[in-house]
């Protein structure tokens, strides 16, 4: 167990450290110092640098992919108001990190694409995976009337997600959450209908 | 002259290479060997990485600014069509590029812009210039009909530069187009009407 916690204290801080600085100006040393861990044992839980930050990618992806699914279930509320009120909830989460981090995923996607192939596919991984939870959610909406039947759903879940993705980034240039809510209105005023 | 244009080449590398990788991992001496440079000049036109790097922003700025002016000033095309000849015209590059690198400001921006005000200011500035290039073509779309009168064009210009940088982000991930495509068709079917 107390193996465990340790383990799971180092992921937070390179969670939080990657998030605000990215994988490859993160270095181990700064993450065991967070952690509160002693540095030499680093390499009991992780074989490298690499593998430390994949476990970093899949505790994000895990931790965030539950709080996705849940509310995109939420079959007491309309489909529509599902993606809302995930939209909503995480533009407040972003104000509340003063517009800083934004997404680890866009973060790891746009530093690492290019670099690292493991990295790169597993990322493409959860990007499909959240697009594909958003087209279902949408598919429910086409059922229960509340968009066009015209629109495709997978189509609209990459628009939708390229879109948040890319006002994150914005509002985090900015320091600012206006794209954020630019997204949100138009999305629901003009596409979303 | 010859400074002039040793400066330029190393500037040209390095766009290329921080493109790629991102500024945290690219080494000076990895810019110097690309532009055939001597290891000891880099310091006879930049007074540090920083500066280098600001160096580099301000040479992408100008000549995508350049690129995006001309487009979207257009005269003889019709505003939208203007619109949709950038988007397109991204599109091709981003394909010709193997589906990598993506835009210099957005990569930079997701890298740095918690990391370094200074970086970040730039790059807030670049991104607000582009912004106002849209509204202003969405504006010239308005007065011809081609859009609703109802649309704001600073938001609607703010929700595509978003939608455009995260598109390229996620294609850059997938290496495939289908985001940038996706993104373009919903655009001009649903929202730019």
């Amino acid at each position: 167990m107390a193996r465990q916690q340790t383990r799971d204290d180092i992921l937070a801080a390179g969670m939080d450290l990657i998030s605000r600085q990215g994988f490859n100006a993160t270095g181990i040393e700064a993450v065991l110092k967070r952690a509160k861990v002693p540095k030499g044992s680093f390499y009991y839980y992780f074989d490298n640098k690499e593998d430390f930050g994949l476990a970093v990618i899949e505790r994000f992806a895990q931790r965030f992919g539950d709080r996705l699914a849940a509310l995109l279930a939420a079959e007491e509320v309309a489909p529509l108001a599902r993606i809302r009120n995930y939209l909503e909830g995480g533009l407040e989460r972003f104000e509340g990190n003063c517009c800083s981090k934004g997404c680890l995923v866009g973060n790891l996607g746009q530093e690492m694409a290019d670099q690292h192939e493991r990295f790169r596919r597993r990322l493409e991984e959860i990007f499909l995976t959240w697009q594909g939870q958003f087209a279902e959610c949408l598919r429910q909406a086409q059922t229960a009337g509340e968009i066009s039947g015209d629109l495709d759903p997978q189509a609209t879940a990459e628009f939708l997600l390229s879109g948040w993705e890319g006002a994150l980034l914005r509002a985090k240039v900015m320091k600012s959450t206006r794209p954020l809510r630019a997204f949100i209105s138009i999305l629901f005023d003009r596409v979303l209908r």
